[in-house]
């Protein structure tokens, strides 16, 4: 399939309208620290949130959802049992669900959690560079949720992941690498604001799993979903007068997204 | 009991400033997403949040708040036990409890909680059309938290839950419809907006809570907290951008509002 | 030690430029309704936030924290174990840690879990006078997370609780109190607007964690935390329109402080 720059801006408008013209209903079972803020991004969106992840409802939904994301970034032992009940049954529905192993590496728990995961088929990984290398087994691991490693550190990690796993891989940094293995991307929206919020990373993956559900061309799909979020980086900062500001300019930014501001600004190489 | 729009409106200012007057102590027991929002909804209220949430506290403190939340959101098996606490605590001490069954109907686990609830005395059941008659055994259950049947729709599931139950019920839409079985009454005030934020719901159960812990008439304090909180979401929406900004501004509202604006703007019919 | 006002305000600017120098990685295992609001704080101070609190995880990381916040407002079973594994750790590994014992006194788990961990060497202890009072064994009590007591009532017992645990204790109030036992200081900055927002004390405790990680004279790290905390505060309700306006615009406060703002503001009695 032709990946070039010109294609892919193209497909992330089309994405981003199969978005707004059926919202996609996103499953997350994420970190506590950010399920606000990561439902308040859906619904900017226009995506339909639902934050179903205990034991017992996690699975039955996520043969239902759109997309469905499991992130790492806190996991009790009771969400641990839904995450994989969310897997299970996301990748027999042949449901795309994006896995975010946030801070594996140093962290027993979630690092297996994290390799158990991965052989789930996930249809996209999303981390930073100390993440994607912890996970291929080539990294020393990060700083809790700080990158040690720059996104070109990771490019070689990043596709052995995607080949391991079958997923597009996303690693997020300054500029962001999406590969399937085979194609390759870097993605140049965004601004330094979105690593200053909590959360700034981990909505992006339930963002992705909002992409995955309207989009059936994975590879795109992603491309879509970080550029769509790094340009509504991009248009609150310029209103924002620090990280407090910027939040709340991000959700109306992405709320008041249209085609053209879109097209302008997305920067693909 | 007389139940005119005019009787309605004098009966919401005197409520709203019977929680100005001495704030209540409002108990929530709530899901994970909408924590943070709720309990800074009742301080901006003018109410008292405490989130007291786990087994072997939840259900002392409920004997003692004047107004408690159970809301089925993300309902853990460690915070389903402190539920049921609280609801028989609460029950035993005749204090109001307010029950918000998110999202039941396919979900298995909050579902069969909710019917268990249900018996417990409930002073009001908040949903939106689908959760109420989901509760009256009468619906399909909705799409998460989306509402597929309309206010109207759920008119004599409402009724029906009023009358097993004795709580009041709220149906929660572009208008709101409350009845306890005899009297009825639909609340015309509003913005869409508040369906684009997490939480716009949930934390009106909180408030719901503290107007029935200010208020000994509960159909009064349910008309008096959604034509607060639906006031305020108004005010909001006129000066915000977007979500984002219209979730700050709605915090600014409802700690702004005086007697005069409410008077103005209450729509009861 | 000198412990002038003077010097005191000294100190205060190079524990805040220590801070923004080199970030320390702060631990948080604090409660559901603030970690969002915490994390974004510690961002805008300039400090690495790390939410690591599930058993397995919490002990090996509060070993390599730079400091630890350890707050009781929603004390699950399972953070519990977290808890006193991360307490364990951190005081084997001499890392400085925090306590602060939310609405501890009448509530029985956070009350005995609270006296368990006054006895494991914090570094500081942080609260409002009815819970400093309650750790004492002298107060009745708060009702939640209101202080039923005044800071002067609370002298006494703070100092006790200084001597008894060897921390430092903060009492949070319109003057807050500092003590090591010997040294004492009353910081005059702050508005009631933080007590209007949910996780106004709670965030607090982790900025202390911050400061105790970056500067190793704990009294100076706590004064420096309490004032550069509630400085920010006065320059927020100075742009804010109402408590939603106030915790964004306390954010962009934190993230823009600079030396010659906080020395001009600071009060230090």
């Amino acid at each position: 399939m032709t990946r070039t720059p010109e294609h892919l801006t193209v497909s992330t408008i089309e994405a981003w309208e199969a978005v707004r013209a059926r919202p996609p209903l996103v499953q997350c079972l994420t970190n506590a620290v950010v399920t606000n803020f990561t439902a308040n991004v859906l619904l900017a969106l226009g995506a339909a949130p639902a934050m179903v992840d205990i034991p017992g409802e996690a699975g039955a939904f996520a043969g239902v959802a759109d997309g469905v994301l499991i992130n790492l970034g806190t996991p009790t032992a009771e969400q641990r049992v839904a995450i994989l009940e969310a897997a299970t049954a996301a990748a027999r529905a042949e449901r795309p669900w994006v896995l975010d192993p946030v801070a594996i590496g140093t962290l027993p728990v979630r690092t297996s959690l994290a390799a158990e995961l991965s052989a789930m088929r996930p249809a996209i990984v999303r981390g930073n560079a100390s993440e994607i290398r912890a996970l291929d087994g080539s990294g020393a691991g990060g700083r809790g949720v700080d990158a040690a490693d720059t996104v070109e550190d990771a490019a070689t990690a990043a596709r052995r992941v995607a080949d391991a796993t079958g997923a597009v891989v996303a690693v997020s940094g300054p500029v962001d690498l999406i590969t399937d293995g085979a194609s390759k991307a870097r993605l140049g929206n965004g601004h330094p604001l979105l690593t200053r919020i909590t959360g700034g990373g981990c909505a992006l993956g339930a963002v992705m799993a909002a992409f995955a559900g309207a989009t059936a061309d994975r590879f795109a799909a992603t491309v879509a979903a970080v550029t769509v979020y790094t340009v509504a980086a991009e248009i609150a900062a310029e209103r924002a007068a620090g990280p407090g500001s910027f939040a709340v300019a991000f959700l109306d930014a992405l709320d008041d997204l249209d085609a053209d501001t879109l097209r302008a600004r997305t920067v693909i190489a």
